[in-house]
């Protein structure tokens, strides 16, 4: 295979090390293999825009300041699947030929897709479609792309919530509070364990485990217990009340209503175990800014191994981080899985040994 | 006078910084002047319940960990004034001979107390009623005290808002998205202007400045005539909604609700200016944790110098930084007076010479 | 006056916040003004080099990401001082004339000049020469500049040897060492005695107070009898030996040999206090990279400032940091004066109060 | 096996993350196994001493503060290996027996030992001869223990090496000079190629690699070519001059003598491609203080694990990281193993990629 020109465009919501992927990308094609390199704009919709939206790279565009750099300078947007593509209408269109026809159009021979499972998955079948090879590169600060000990974003997403649980333990501890973080994680809780483990959090809820109230309430009674006036709560976004119903369902008869499961856990152990609770709900700034060391090496590997893959002819493949360093796997060992946290596996053990409270499992 | 022992509270929200404001009091008088230093737990209340509730130092629980340490290690509750505290019946009582008792028990012939404006009024008229001197040390990441450039936590809270918005900054141009953060400031905007102009925002909100909706919407839509198609809004929290009514009000009929001024503001700016936008409440994280240099420099001086006042016999008085340097000034400059963003003065000048939009100011 | 056109340079050592003014220097005089900044490359060279070496700046040239980029972007070398230029053949020659009829062949009408106190008096010498006026924006990490709290990237580079102390006081501690630290300041102490005031420093030591060996050993000899075996020393680069000599001229007969002062305290006192030592010569770093959120709102209020002053006809004026906002002062008023630290000062007291061994003052 | 009383000591360099691994080694043998744990003070020392050094732990000294404190509170000194101790008099004792009956007197049954390769396989003698098991937890921030993707310590001692490059990028570009930083790695590079990928080096040099003065010249040369007037180099400080020679030995005649080899390329580089070339020496801040999120999760994972493995009576093993988990391995394929950069691996590859110079292979 003599591919001259290849394509690629990030997706989905951005994160800390999309840039430094970018980056080695561009350095590699070119450099190495003296390709061509078209940074697509705002994922899937550069190609289905006409004119076409892109840029050419070189190499005086990917400095090491890139690195430093956060979120995606290709801007990403996600205006939706372009097989089932929202119209104003209401209705939904195939929009796939249009996609197919942009970057036969531009002239690319391959694409770089930086993206989690799912936009990986789509744009594979576009990538066929056409009949032109994919390669993936996982990023997602959630962590739940399976195959891969690392998505890009993750690494920064933990040290951001582990920063601001060291800053809530102080003022818990001063105004023995129950502090309660909530952060991201809809499916999976690897922030959320990571970084109650890292911050020294009492309670770490994670939408894997179920848990009790009581069974919270009875960690903070052991806390006390052993002198201590005030408890940490880590909880992911993805977390349901106790019953096992979405938090936003429960506004029944508009009576009552919290504003996400951080502040249903707040309203709940205010009562239960009689503290004083406070709630951060940490948001988009776990997207991250400037890209931690790791996510910086990390996203590094994944784009020159990424063009690696292409130059080999090997398609239809992601790049992954495994034994401590970049490798790959096949898209289909990919697809429809999510890596969620092994609520018997090590991590969770780690967390049981230090006595911290993740819930209750089913006897299996 | 030969003063020989001393007491220390902690008084009101926790914030970086007061660990090593305590550790400098505990220095400066054990090492200089041989006194004893009685460090009184949870603020007032250490004084008012029975058995007292304190600390004796000594150096050995003063080393330069302390520095490090965010919030107090004496702790702070929020129980309410002693002049009128609060009962669990509802009504109110005046409990501060116990106070005056709990200080002559401990014996103490001057008390420290770092802590906002309202609680240096009111545990100066305590001490005063029990014919002890006083010495405030002033603390608050409002940074609203009067006759200090700083208090104690503000450095702090301006690098952790600061640093927010360089994180939200990238995911804000990575998305298009009209990115908001509330930070705190329920009366006066330092850490919002700071902030936003430290971080880069097209518009800072702060309570000392009324702004319209309109104008709000120009600056947005002069950004995009810039080629830009994002921005950073920056809204201390204490700012209402455009026609001056607190947002909490604004639920009426149960039909409109917002989670506070940030939530409001996207809500509206999304209609008015066809943008997402999106919210980050930046909350409890703003009290510290870590103190900055700043802080621990700060805090280190003003310790020194309340001791030095007491020894002086100056009575009364709270240290303060002016000019780049420790000073003091009688406590009566301060009490009352709430140290707000000059809407006319330089920094709000240096704001609008970036082309922030921080409001619109009457004709004055 | 009705100026159209001014210049920008920086001069002298890069540091942080350098942009964060340039930034500001070019919002307001294109945003309010309406003139053309011409930002001249790499301080005075940029005028004397034929052709010029200039950019001429426009909005888009000043994004928000430039308050979060290190050094200057328009460069600075120090070729030297063009009224007496170093020349290959070893000799000196007075190019005062190519740098007026540099700037006059641009065109500018006003010239603002970020530099230290060497660079101001120069650059306004030669903007006289021409009768342009000059403002001057005051930076050096050192912060030794007359009449100002704050030089731009002073705050940074005491975060940064702040940040260096955090991290060497637990190895210290662990290994039960002293462990030395050198920053930068090469007549004056003010990053040595902030950031060990910050850090926990033991001792600390500055070219402004005399120190003997001795006196340094009787603190590190107190510190283990309060039974703490190991020990922090911040020292300025520009401290002489106990005897008043520099450093680098103690190689007599090529026997003995130090990298510098610090390597000079650790030999000196591995053999005195009978401790392993350990030296960190911090160097560069302290020019900081990412400029902290005060060095950010510093220079941008610098930055506004600087061009109100040309707008409003104020000539040979410098910008400044007083009574915790932006104001100026005459040129005039700074120029051959090093802001020193006071050895008899309010910080030096807060260093003295909490223990600190700083150095030993003649009987004044 | 009903063991009972386990000890636990820190051997040799200290680093982050020690303390975290601390307090989950106690958190798991207290809570879960009810077992009494003994910190053996000073690594081996403590059990060399009469009286025995050590402290014994209850769950009130290991809080999550413990987490964010670097060093360790145990102590560690390196006087020397128990076989082999340097005596006074420059001769060498074998110590050995003093150490066994050292943990006979404490009576504990099992000893966890959080140290190096060399330590545990030292220990390992020790426990040995005493007939008590020993589990090792790997830290060295040179990550060059086999068998484990992390030992403690290293991932906070790249995030602290990236951000010296990260300060230093700006004021190399500013400067237009090639700046060079040395950072740890006496035998291995680990720290030197994971910072500098991630940090945007132009020049990599590790022990693992040879390089040539002319091969970094070309690298400089071709920087320039595409633009770049500056440059960044990052070298292990264990990397030796171009002809293979340590760089301590070239002081031949007394006439020239470098610091370490991060001098020793300045002065070649000055000359070789004409520029101004800056060293900086990172030192020991890179023994970390604070730990990063990445080492307290590893760490804590670390501690729990090393517990269960003893109350599962599987002796002579170390805990490792393995596949992104904790997971163990016999301290028999760890000994005496040095696990090195692969010149050939994907890291290696990552760096050449991204157009990095990391040196010369023999052709293989």
């Amino acid at each position: 295979m003599a591919v001259k020109r290849i394509g690629i465009l990030t997706s989905g919501g951005d994160c800390a090390g999309l840039n430094a992927a970018l980056r080695a990308v561009v350095h590699r094609a070119i450099r190495t293999y003296g390709w061509r390199v078209f940074g697509i704009r705002d994922g899937s919709m550069g190609l289905m825009t006409r004119p076409l939206n892109y840029v050419e790279f070189d190499l005086s565009l990917v400095t090491g300041d890139m690195l430093r750099l956060g979120g995606t300078i290709l801007g990403t947007v996600n205006k939706g699947d372009p097989f089932h593509y929202p119209m104003p209408d209401g209705s939904f269109r195939d929009r796939s030929a249009e996609f197919v026809e942009g970057y036969r159009e531009l002239g690319i021979e391959a694409l770089v897709v930086i993206g989690g499972d799912g936009s990986m998955r789509i744009l594979n079948q576009l990538c066929r479609l056409g009949g032109i090879p994919m390669v993936g590169i996982p990023k997602t600060i959630d962590n739940d792309v399976a195959q891969t000990d690392y998505a890009i974003g993750f690494p920064t997403a933990l040290d951001v919530a582990g920063e601001a649980i060291d800053r809530l333990a102080p003022t818990a501890a001063s105004h023995h509070r129950v502090m309660i973080l909530e952060v991201m994680g809809r499916d999976v809780g690897h922030i959320a364990i990571n970084a109650g483990v890292a911050g020294g959090a009492d309670v770490i809820l994670i939408p894997e485990i179920p848990y009790s109230l009581d069974g919270i309430a009875a960690r903070i009674a052991a806390v006390r217990a052993e002198g201590r006036n005030h408890a940490l709560l880590v909880v992911a976004e993805g977390c349901k009340t106790e019953s096992g119903e979405p938090v936003s369902t429960i506004q029944a008869g508009g009576e009552v209503r919290y504003g996400g499961i951080g502040h249903y856990l707040a309203a709940k152990l205010a009562e239960l175990v009689q503290a004083e609770t406070r709630v951060t709900v940490l948001g988009h700034v776990q997207r991250g800014g400037m890209p931690s060391m790791r996510d910086r090496v990390v996203a590094s590997a994944f784009g020159v191994h990424a063009v690696d893959l292409i130059a080999a002819g090997k398609l239809g493949r992601m790049v992954a981080w495994q034994h401590g360093q970049v490798g790959d796997v096949p898209l289909s060992d990919v697809a429809g899985i999510t890596r969620a946290v092994d609520p018997y596996g090590p991590l969770a053990q780690t967390a049981r040994g230090l006595g911290i409270y993740i819930g209750e499992l089913p006897v299996g």
